[in-house]
């Protein structure tokens, strides 16, 4: 598949009907093609939540907990509640697409690994109707990153630990559309001579990166700092720790200080389709990497039976 | 003009050259069909920055001052250098459109107040070409609200006051299209019985609200947070104070704190369509309202002379 598979939904919210009640829930639509008005409020105001989902041989192992956080980000954004079954059906609809246009392509089943992207936002301003569409495309090729890994500088997301619980206005924890700090952070990490970043909190806890969790080993114990202070709870970090556990590994989500982090005998960083990539240096601190160890992560994470 | 005014502008940016050379620089779209690619990182990551600049009988008094902050938010975002002479000339397009319409419709030459939205994201993934557009809309009537008043809130935004000088990549003091917390505040805000918001530092500093300057009064003295403290240069709040000084008053942006606001006399919300709103109510606290000044000061606001 050269070009992406778009299927708008229809039907994205539990509550919301079709607009005509001869639409389907959803339909594919030409992702060359615009599809969205300027009065889209995900667009004018970054108002929207997404996920994105990895799909490796035509399956979505973890797609029922992204499911999960795609519901929790909407409600803590007062958006109607994301309908779960058209959802998953839309992402089936997708890959299957996806899938087809690949034998097509190349005359065989095989297919690479998929990025599905979940996106509802409040829809055109005025209308009280979300908008929600699914994208599928094909996945870069993370082979090279995840082998040879990447440089990490912390910056400061400016928040105390505590602001999820005290000021739930500033919408941390949620996956929104509203992304521009992250992709900010990302350039300030360029300019530091590095790849990618993990935010800590004002008060010196270590939060996640800008699309990833993270995950420290200290001797033989692993952990990821607890969703509590304000962060994504990671889908791909609680698969990561299934594998650990399943090791004989000690892996919990515990209060990371900045000073934990800096003490670590090795730092990964791990999302859904980049999967678990180990940091070679921390704030210009070079770490060891565990190949085996993370090529075995991967593997699992890369597995297509559901956790 | 029943339907708002769109323009897309090809050559949005400074070295950017249109798609293709029999292209013009922009061009009129309409607004009821879609015109956004789902890749666009404006939609995807609220990638971008905007502007909303009031029009009244034709002509908008401050579009200078917009340009220059819609520069700076570009700079602030590592996005190209808006071309200002494109986009000053889109903007003219739009209005002598919006003004073609409403003669059409009404068969007088009148025309309401039009808010035009000024938009510039980083564009189609992958694409390194931004989008840009132009939309005119006329204004909601704020006539009521701004003899009413709104009731307002405090809410903590959970930075520090100098953020925007030790974390540039929070981008604060950039209008960027991430609004969600902006306006998941206003709903907060709401919740708590209050109409609007008036964000405070996490050390205590009077900041800003999502689309307003705060203007405070003591005495015959006024006054408004100063930039320094990671908010937008209100364009606005630039007016209103050659308004009050020609008055004969004091109108300074200095540092306020919490305590500062909570002893004002009197407090304002002014931006460039809504202009300026008295505030009848802050965190429970009746304030009295000057009818007489806040009314000289819309006059004065709306007038079509450039500042």
């Amino acid at each position: 598949m050269s070009t992406p598979v778009l299927i708008l939904v229809n039907k994205p919210a539990v509550g919301i009907d079709v607009p005509v009640s001869t639409q389907p829930e959803f339909e594919r639509r030409d992702p060359g093609e615009p599809q969205l008005s300027v009065l889209d409020l995900g667009t004018t105001r970054g108002d929207g939540v997404f996920e994105t989902v990895m799909v490796s041989e035509g399956r979505a192992p973890a797609l029922a907990a992204h499911l999960d956080r795609f519901r929790a980000s909407a409600l803590l954004l007062d958006l109607p509640e994301p309908d779960r079954e058209v959802w998953g059906r839309a992402v089936e609809a997708a890959i299957a697409a996806a899938e087809a246009e690949a034998e097509v392509e190349t005359d065989t089943a095989g297919l690479g690994v998929l990025a599905v992207k979940l996106v509802l936002t409040r829809g055109i301003e005025g209308s009280g109707r979300p908008t929600g569409w699914v994208l599928a495309q094909l996945a870069r090729d993370f082979t090279a990153v995840r082998r040879e890994g990447v440089r990490v500088v912390t910056l400061d997301r400016g928040y105390r630990h505590d602001v999820g619980r005290t000021s739930p206005w500033l919408l941390q924890g949620a996956k929104t559309l509203s992304y521009a700090i992250n992709t900010a952070a990302l350039r300030e990490a360029a300019r530091r001579g590095a790849d990618e970043v993990v935010f800590t909190s004002s008060d010196g806890f270590v939060l996640e990166a800008p699309t990833a969790s993270v995950l420290l080993r200290e001797g033989n114990r692993f952990s990821t700092p607890s969703a509590e202070v304000g962060i994504l709870p990671g889908t791909t970090q609680r698969r990561a720790f299934e594998f650990l556990r399943s090791r004989g590994h000690d892996a919990d989500a515990v209060r990371l200080r900045a000073s934990d982090l800096h003490r670590a005998d090795a730092v990964w960083l791990v999302s859904a389709v980049r999967q678990a990539v180990p940091v070679t240096e921390l704030d210009g601190r070079a770490l060891e990497v565990d190949h085996a160890l993370t090529t075995d992560l991967n593997a699992y994470l890369s597995a297509r039976q559901a956790s």
